[in-house]
């Protein structure tokens, strides 16, 4: 088992959930109240971060800016809320930002809060969470769940709390408005052709979820709420969105021939720029998916957030089922990774007060000892830089972008050389952290590395800011000269985390 | 299954083995009766390429020279021998080479045969394979073998003639001597530091070989048989290598103070220079293994790589237990590929004659497109560069690395744009037959892109030199607007393939 860090809660604790979507931010405060959430406050402002995205990765500076004030609104609200009960959320525009560090940094500053970036299926992952709580899905009954956001579009399949199928588009509103509707022009061809288009990224799962089924099928996001009230405002459904009322929307909408005079009846003039993408989306995904009938969902992504919260240390973490997964498909040998892990976990607790290291560290520091071995299953020859690598690029439920660089940094480093770029890709607040666990895994991994399996008799740390003290027995470890030659060694490779290392023989 | 090409074999058929190891180049010739080889040539020769490679992994011109000129002698010998009967295997020093190809061309012209780069788990295969048919293993016993080579040194436990442990260590014999006795100089103080280095190297997999244990232990390899030797003329034991006798043998040699003074009985002069690294190496594995008794084996990994050809093309050819491992692990969708495979096949048995594209190219597209979408397991988005990585970098039996970058190359290309540097790392002899394998797996990809399972009524490929002509039934496609749209795209990416592509439907 892993040990997971708990979120203590107590009646009447604040949460809160922040979601930088492409179109627009939310906030969302909810109140813990005998185990259960009830919303105390919601902020959304129309960002549109977007539409300032340039093919080349780059952040137009007016929208830029924008988010950044929105950031620091909410943050005003959230300053009084512990850290450990707040997360904040990027999704597609961030994941596809050049630099995103160098809008991380300021974010983070004005909302006082750390930024987690996530992958396509995690934010899939969480919005199904999301409108599982909203609306409880019947025992055993599968569910198809569709969120066309400004970037991306997520379409989830699950049963009960759990996504099946989780799948995510690089097609949101924005994008896809953007994309087909060049200079705001619309008409019958081009939509012809970029329905083509569009179906055909469905059309790569259509067949698998077909296959697998749903009893009901939901829509979230603001663009299938926008959709289903333009629906009951035409009179044409109570609000669901039908395989037949989704024509007669589009083709009134085409009757303008610019998105500028767009007359959809029930649609906000802040809605108008983008719905035409958001229309093309959902008609593909009804005709490669053979939908008849969409409910709309008023949960989306942030609900699922501070759900995430409160099932976080409980049994069912979905980032110990997402290791534990891991461990199985590369037969990591258990064995060895536990004699890792509980050295490693030895060690932090011994100097985790003087380097500031908190339980969410040592939850990372134990998930790395039990992954740091994954390469192997690769090839044995440079394992550490392989398994640094599925780290890095695998959709690991549970795990923002940042965690999983975090942890592929832990093992890229845990043997040889420390390579100076090895720690590049991590947010500057992370970077201390990063670097003592690294410390403390790769020690671990020399004291064990013969694979004997005695105890440790003697394992004393000590640290101050930039070193590290470590005393071992010395009658046990003049029986090991082969541990002796390693340790030797390593002040040198501790030097490239900018550690000192002292070894001490008692 | 997969169609694995056949090697037809008749008596009295010659087949050849090549082996370019870090100190000396070996060839064997054998003739096939009754099922059996005999071997009916050899030649040796010392080229010692591991002396030649700088640190930067350029090769000194002498040493090149010299390789070069024993290729055009072995090459003479293998002129009448079809290239399917003949395979020539590079290890240590050639996969340390910063600019292989640029001495692989040369290689394979002066030889006149291809020349095969496997990494150092699948040497460790084939030496295994080699030994177990020289000294038959008796039944259900287990059996380790350590070949001390010129580069590298390979450990391995099997049972049968299969390898159930493989490991590969850079240590050889001529590299460790460079590496711990600079200057030539030897002393007991150097000789005790570097014990304890490469004992340490040993001990990562010590634990794992002494917990399954073996039988009997069989050291291959000149250096063994050297030590061996020495052994038996220093009357220590009849040529076996025992914890006796190695250190007495070790002091000896120590009592010269410079490798050139080393005076042991029954040495020739020409293991002289290697030998202290060779008595290093095998006193780490005396200790970190616990031996108590090698025994000498003349088989290596040449007679290995025949008795290979020999499996080969059957029921236990290696590389479809490979493939199949690799399916299982990351959870292939195999519906989906057996279609793709063999819409691919169909398609490559129409122009396989214009493109002369032979059975050993048909089975490793087969290969490719059973595998084309292993990089899922690891994330969607990406994945072809995802499965591309793994196939690169794996150790899959029985693939030499220019195998694996051509089935890496296919997977990476096999959908989106094709990059320049695709095949950048594929020997100029491979070049040709990769890209129109791709061209092939890209189309097979294409049409079964919406995972329906029905019959394509029509499905005619003709090529020439840089052209394929695809003709399509008008009907069926007149249904199929997604895939019109996707061939529509397509000749511009099969541009990046150097291949003109023209569609037609009738």
């Amino acid at each position: 088992m892993l040990h997971t860090a708990r979120l203590p809660l107590q009646d009447g604790d604040l949460l809160a959930a922040v979601d930088l979507g492409s179109n627009s931010f939310h906030m969302v405060v909810a109140s813990y109240v005998l185990g259960q959430l009830r919303v105390v406050d919601r902020l959304r402002e129309t960002v549109r971060m977007a539409e300032g995205l340039d093919r080349r990765g780059g952040l137009d500076p007016e929208f830029r800016q924008r988010a950044l004030d929105c950031l620091s609104r909410f943050g005003q609200r959230l300053r009084d809320i512990p850290p450990q009960r707040v997360r904040a959320i990027a999704t597609n525009t961030v994941r596809r930002l050049a630099a995103p560090q160098s809008f991380l940094m300021p974010a983070e500053s004005a909302l006082g809060h750390a930024i987690e970036v996530v992958a396509g299926r995690e934010e899939a992952r969480l919005i199904y969470l999301g409108v599982a709580h909203a609306q409880r899905p019947r025992d055993g009954g599968l569910r198809l769940v569709i969120d066309i956001g400004g970037g991306s579009t997520e379409c989830i399949i699950g049963s009960g709390f759990e996504a099946i199928e989780r799948e995510s588009l690089q097609l949101g509103c924005i994008a896809s408005t953007r994309r087909f509707f060049e200079n705001g022009k619309l008409s019958r061809k081009r939509w012809k052709d970029a329905l083509a288009e569009v179906t055909a990224e469905f059309q790569q799962f259509a067949g698998t979820y077909r296959a697998l089924g749903w009893d009901e099928a939901l829509g979230s996001s603001g663009t299938c709420k926008a959709i289903g009230d333009v629906c009951a405002a035409m009179k044409l459904t109570k609000g669901a969105i039908t395989a037949e009322a989704l024509p007669q929307l589009r083709d009134r909408m085409l009757q303008a021939d610019r998105i500028d005079a767009i007359d959809l009846p029930g649609l906000s003039a802040d809605r108008r720029p983008i719905i035409a993408g958001g229309v093309l989306v959902l008609e593909a995904a009804f005709a490669a998916l053979g939908l008849q009938r969409l409910m709309v969902s008023k949960a989306a992504m942030r609900e699922g957030v501070l759900y995430d919260m409160l099932g976080r240390g409980g049994v069912n973490d979905p980032r110990d089922v997402a290791v534990a997964a891991l461990i199985q498909r590369y037969g990591i040998d258990n064995v060895q990774a536990g004699q890792v892990e509980a050295s490693a976990l030895r060690m932090f607790d011994q100097v985790a007060a003087a380097w500031m290291l908190d339980d969410d560290d040592r939850v990372m520091l134990a998930r790395a000892a039990r992954l740091h071995e994954l390469g192997l299953a690769i090839a044995h020859s440079q394992y550490h830089v392989h398994g640094a690598y599925v780290l890095e690029h695998s959709d690991i439920s549970g795990f923002s972008r940042q965690q999983q660089q975090f942890l592929a940094a832990l093992v890229r480093t845990h043997r040889r050389k420390v390579p100076k770029s090895a720690f590049d890709a991590l947010p500057d607040r992370l970077l201390a952290t990063a670097r003592r666990n690294a410390a403390l895994l790769r020690l671990a991994v020399l004291l064990h590395r013969s694979h004997d399996t005695d105890p440790i008799p003697r394992l004393d740390a000590r640290a101050d800011d930039s070193s590290l003290r470590l005393t071992l027995d010395k009658r046990w470890l003049e029986t090991r000269p082969l541990l002796k030659a390693d340790l030797h060694g390593e002040p040198d490779d501790l030097a490239g985390l900018g550690i000192g290392l002292r070894i001490e023989a008692l």
